[in-house]
């Protein structure tokens, strides 16, 4: 993985210190050298019970599902896998009906994963499908996998039934819990290679604690921000790869959540608005904007140099088209590097838009991991030297208040 | 469809009337009232020659798949279709090798569509096509229509083979297009209902024009957009409906690509960031930022009165969870509508986030065409009030010109 900044800042080094002793009480900084015992003991304990499992299906939405659906959908283009995932993370009848559709019962293993327990998109699904299987007679027993906190009524409920539960590790929030069971108990399943997946995060974790090649990138990168948060509001991530594209809303979450704040000084309203962008198509929607629009944007692109799976274009010459001749003989994996690499440099040309490009070697665990943990870095970085709390989410308490309120009024009827 | 503001301000009349006379060089505005003839000769003749086809495939990038593929993905979760549409829209190898595994080659149609035949993800992709049938032996004789301008040279290049040509209309920018022979050439392969989409658009455009309801409410939102555009410089629109999402994509290439420009009268960069959201998902990621972030959002609501289907939560209690029982026999669709209702009541309760309220009947063809038609008066509004041109995208163009640099030296090394 290789970052580059086409801006230069001098570096706040306080925030690296606020890391530093942020990680007594910040669960996820820990996750790269977890103890993977307890994910071993679990797959063997299931395999046991539940040999014919074709489908995992996450019952969950937000932290519960984002960070695992990127994992899986990007790995999934590139490599075989004996098992697939699905996620039902929305209320939406339709989409419930659309999902299931894919999915044989029978042959299904259910993770209900909800921190508190008590998420109402989570359980009101979760109840759906008890329903659904006891009306087609299929047992429930060990059909359920339940990945909660140490604690919470979740567990308890999980200890009425023959099931299994995984716990989330201790203060790791949601949109931070991707390298946790959140993210790693189903993936052991399918076989990925976690163990790669926590060596990727590891080598950025020790690279910027350890003073390498991260921490001056990341404490610059996170000071640019932060000093600019009122100028460059907004922050694209122009991601040259569609297997990439769930990232995306992984990043929109982790960004959006950490840092829309009550500044912990001044209770003004601060934040960063993420903006997830996939090339080249978005060279024909957003680009536009970021080119001749205010400049309120700051623009990190995102490359694979080696796709591991090429074609190129034939040399066909097309009557009426000869001046497309130009992109015959070439590999689709030049190609769209080519293309990336020209609006980097257009943009970059203009002076006044803040550019970064970040490179991944291939799309595999090892490289997620790195960019995963980058991310993650980052976000306590900006959060930090914005002057905001990253880990909680109090905003939105009041939109479920007033719901538990309306379904009162709805039973009252 | 109902739209609702949730804040005030006395509408600039000059805006309607720039688009009045408007009407006389940009094509947009009339395809509701199109001629639908040549379709049906289309269909006719198509269905002559290619009787197993079973696939649609679309090559063809922004403008030329956005809005087809909104329309198609939204109405495929609730009709059932004899034909499925796909879409190459992509440079990057996986995804094209991804999206190909899913076609019967032999059973596939081709659509290449291009304004000015010369776009070269698409030319690229066509060519990659055409090698593959040749490969397998599959005749090429009406196996594509191309989709293009008048006089483009991929209409010459259709003139030399044995194929369907349609044509975009005169004056019609790709991202305004869907409305055209674009959207509705695949679409009435799958015997969409073409003549409820433009209905819907219809209705929407007597409405303005004629001094209806949305006269004074698009007027309204548009000043308001206009007049605050450095202080709200992020429009969000916030979809309850999974069916949806895929109109988040064509929102914001034509928000985004039709209001980031230079200011006509000084050359200033201006522009309104729009951002695609699902609901309740993001509910558990973007709300905090809305919530609790900088104060520079308007956030629109498209909700969905009638999904027509639905199941209801089944009236199971949960040991350890029996704080969940106020969910119990309460139907999904009723759900997602207070979980919509109650983010609105709390964002409007801060007093300080614009915000307002769409809402559609159902899902089907005429609510689309409404919605659509809704979304483009309400961007040549704001490029209007605003002072940009909304139909061109000259900011793409230096990208594209660096490519062709990189493209010959190449050639060179």
């Amino acid at each position: 993985m290789i970052n580059r900044l086409f801006f230069d800042i001098s570096p706040q080094v306080s925030a690296y210190e606020a890391l530093l002793s942020e990680q007594k009480s910040v669960g996820y900084y820990h996750l790269p050298e977890q103890n993977l015992e307890y994910l071993q003991e679990f797959k063997e304990a299931f395999e046991k019970e539940n040999k014919e499992i074709k489908h995992l299906v996450i019952i969950g939405i937000g932290g519960s599902s984002l960070g695992l659906k990127a994992i899986y959908r990007t790995l999934k283009n590139v490599k075989k896998f004996s098992r697939r995932i699905h996620f039902l993370e929305s209320t939406d009848p339709i989409a419930i009906k659309t999902e299931l559709e894919k999915i044989e019962l029978e042959k299904a293993h259910f993770f209900v994963v909800s921190k508190s327990g008590t998420t109402i998109e989570t359980m009101a699904i979760y109840k759906y499908i008890l329903n659904l299987l006891a009306s087609q007679n299929i047992t429930d027993e060990y059909r359920f996998t339940y990945v909660t906190d140490k604690g919470s009524s979740l567990e308890k409920h999980a200890k009425t039934k023959k099931s299994f539960c995984l716990h989330v590790s201790e203060n790791v929030g949601g949109r931070f819990s991707v390298l946790s069971a959140v993210g790693l108990g189903p993936l052991c399943l399918i076989e990925a290679d976690i163990k790669a997946l926590l060596e990727g995060a590891l080598e950025i974790k020790k690279s910027f604690f350890e003073a390498g090649y991260m921490r001056d990138i990341l404490l610059k990168k996170a000071t640019f921000y932060a000093k600019n948060s009122m100028k460059y509001n907004i922050n694209a991530l122009f991601v040259y790869s569609e297997s990439f594209k769930y990232f995306s809303e992984w990043y929109v979450q982790l960004w959006g959540e950490s840092l829309g704040k009550k500044q912990l000084h001044s209770s003004f309203n601060v934040g960063l608005t993420p903006v997830g962008l996939i090339g080249p198509k978005d060279q024909h929607s957003f680009l536009q904007l970021i080119v001749e629009g205010l400049r309120d944007k700051s623009v990190t692109f995102l490359k694979i140099e080696d796709f591991n799976y090429d074609v190129s274009i034939p040399d066909i010459k097309l009557e009426a088209l000869e001046e497309m001749d130009n992109i015959n003989n070439l590999s689709f994996n030049t190609l769209i590097n080519l293309q990336a690499d020209s609006v980097i440099d257009s943009l970059i040309q203009k002076g006044d838009i803040p550019v970064d490009t970040i490179t991944l070697e291939r799309i595999d665990e090892k490289n997620i991991g790195k960019f995963i943990y980058y991310y993650e870095l980052l976000t306590s970085l900006v959060a930090n030297l914005m002057g905001v709390e990253a880990y909680g989410q109090p905003g939105v308490e009041e939109s479920k208040k007033i719901l538990k309120e309306k379904l009162k009024d709805k039973r009252l009827l």
